[in-house]
């Protein structure tokens, strides 16, 4: 008998028939003797309709009383999807994340999970119950309502996942499981069957956007094994789990893209030590994402800095620059809105050395330029012009041999390093 | 620096530009120096709404559930009105009802209101916000989320006032207070500047709709003074309180009227001991809830009994009256929906023996018949054909001189018993 936690996302619960949808897979693993524990988020279009209803009243509203407004949307979908549960006969417990337990800090509409207190979750499952928790939620030691922010409903469901001691955590999507590429871009992109916490963790970050990258964190602390799978059919997904050697022993597990940056360079900054540390620290006194970084030292006593940083921090981080521009004497500095990020991620890259020179020159091949270039032990990305993201995503996953479900380290035709 | 509870139901929240007017108005208040409390509804329709998504679900869920969805209404308010506050300038802080310690019993969707733990709303209080209650709901001391079924608010308001011991309980409605008559019916109906509890029992039990009978009841027994006033304008509305000799001394203080029962009568029972007892105990066990009671015994032995129940539970009472019927050989019975209760209301009336035959003769003047009486100490009712209640009602009113000011005992021309 097997501890499931599943976590369904707005799409999965969006009308009352996709809520039956929901009650009868739970049904269906309950009836397959498991302990069963729903996670899940708003249903479709609510909190949108409810940052609707604030909007209307405040252009600034205080964050407590957003976390008190946002959090009836999955209180909705838990109590319903726990009626439609006792319409087929079966027992269910709809739990807030306060009854659930999900003790988080007190940081408003951002919040993260402390501890899981888990005994009254425990109790229901005891009693023969399907549980269903409220996603995105949490309670501070206070007794104040908190929200988790973006991915909120998957983190939850991996801690809840960690408290109880699932035997695995299935996040239903509207995909079949994590790609070697996006399918839109790519379409011989192949699912992957297992991949590593440290793999998922580099593609989400990349671009991958079928797990938040806080829960793959969490799970990866916390050895919870993830299992990502579409909602729509009862096909095998993607294991998230460590690296072991039941793992195909692909050196390249995906391709990824993101054009959600921006490019900002100040040109002919005096290039003297503390120069780096002065922009920087002025970005992140600003609360400025910064993803990549690169320093060109010139002849003539003076340095171009580029960074990339979301879009969303654009405002904020043109501020930033304006003002140490002129305080370090730089020439200009511009924006450029129009490129985008594409990656390879896997960790046979830190045992085969070719990777990055087969990368660079397939893009140079189809007349893909790079502009920048950063590395981490098991990722590679480049950042490109972004009407050549498509180009670049495909040419990349064609020179990896990542279409073919036979690619394994050593023997494959297309494996880099040779 | 007095404090101050003021209750909005939903249709006084039903727009962003009505929770506006309800922030500015207990703006007002604080800028007056008082310590504000403020209950609300769910907005307009939403618990319409809400219990719509349910049925869309399930014909019977349970009542927990229930709860945990229909809670979710008043959540959404008190986020909102914060807010609107907190765009005004003002500091306020929203509380579910489990945040503001109402505790109330486990009977899901009908729980009654056991303790206020009054801690945290003091501390708000204390540091100067405006405290927004969510009304109609309560938390186990399980920790488990129930309503309080119809008039929750009404009640949650009286029993925060009583737990802060708060100097008045302001509710806020669509009429400027309690009336003489309903002025849909009798438009020289006057507004009643103070009334008493029990006058207030008796109105409210009787048809008039305007506090619900528990909100009063809890004021009664915890000695609340309600000050019932419209929320679209800043007139003074009425006061309900215990009687002293501050108050109008008039005989009667108003007239009500209630279509919302029908009367069942079962003919031809057999007139022995224990007879009444077996029909109304298998009533009590239906939960169906009698009004007013006749038994006619006739000459050969067999009796007739009639009794008035609210059409809602006229199934539940024609199921119990038909297996009544059976076992007790009785010869038949039927049911009309067509009548109307008028009643007359007024601690005069204990110490001014004329008021019933006042009340008959007029009545039979305008040639309406009785078909049932019933009284208590301050009241006597009447059925009567529901096509006749209009005319009842004005027939009473002028009658007893109350769309006169100056109505008062013992000096009214009008006055009964004489």
């Amino acid at each position: 008998m097997a501890l499931v936690v599943q976590k369904y996302g707005g799409s999965s619960v969006g009308s009352p028939d996709r809520l039956m949808a929901v009650a009868r897979r739970l049904i269906a693993a309950k009836e397959r003797g498991d302990r069963v524990v729903a996670v899940v988020s708003a249903m479709g279009d609510v909190t949108d309709e409810l940052l609707a209803k604030a909007r209307a009243i405040s252009a600034d509203p205080p964050e407590r009383e957003m976390d008190m407004l946002l959090a009836t949307g999955e209180q909705v979908t838990i109590a319903l999807l726990a009626m439609a549960i006792d319409t087929l006969g079966y027992q269910a417990i709809s739990l807030t994340g306060a009854q659930a337990g999900i003790v988080s800090d007190a940081v408003h509409t951002k919040a993260r999970i402390q501890e899981i207190r888990a005994s009254r979750m425990m109790e229901a499952l005891d009693s023969g119950r399907i549980v269903i928790v409220a996603g995105f939620q949490g309670l501070t030691s206070d007794g104040e309502i908190t929200t988790l922010g973006r991915g909120g409903s998957d983190t939850t469901a991996v801690a809840v996942a960690a408290g109880l001691g699932a035997d695995v955590c299935e996040i239903y999507t509207d995909v079949d499981g994590v790609f070697t590429a996006d399918p839109r871009v790519e379409s011989s992109a192949r699912k992957i069957d297992a991949i590593s916490y440290e793999e998922m963790l580099e593609m989400a970050a990349t671009g991958a956007r079928v797990l938040q990258l806080r829960s793959v964190e969490f799970a990866r602390n916390h050895g919870v094994v993830i299992h990502v799978r579409s909602s729509f059919n009862d096909r095998e997904g993607t294991i998230v789990k460590e690296a072991d050697e039941t793992m195909e022993q692909a050196i390249i597990s995906g391709v990824t893209h993101d054009t959600s940056e921006a490019k900002v360079t100040v040109r002919d900054v005096p290039d003297r030590p503390g120069v780096a540390a002065e922009v920087f620290g002025r970005l992140a006194d600003a609360n400025v994402n910064v993803d990549m970084i690169i320093q060109n030292v010139s002849e003539a006593g003076t340095t171009d800095i580029s960074f990339t940083t979301p879009k969303d921090d654009l405002v904020r981080a043109t501020k930033a620059v304006r003002e140490v521009v002129e305080d370090l004497g730089a020439r200009e500095w511009s924006v450029d809105e129009s490129i985008a990020k594409v990656s390879l991620v896997g960790a046979g890259m830190k045992t085969h050395p070719g990777v990055a020179a087969l990368m660079f020159r397939s893009l140079a091949d189809a007349g893909v330029n790079l502009d920048m270039i950063s590395t981490s032990a098991i990722r590679i990305s480049c950042v490109i012009a972004a009407d050549q993201v498509d180009i670049a995503v495909r040419t990349l996953h064609k020179a990896f041999g990542l279409e073919e479900r036979s690619v394994v380290a050593e023997t494959s035709p297309a494996a880099p390093g040779r």
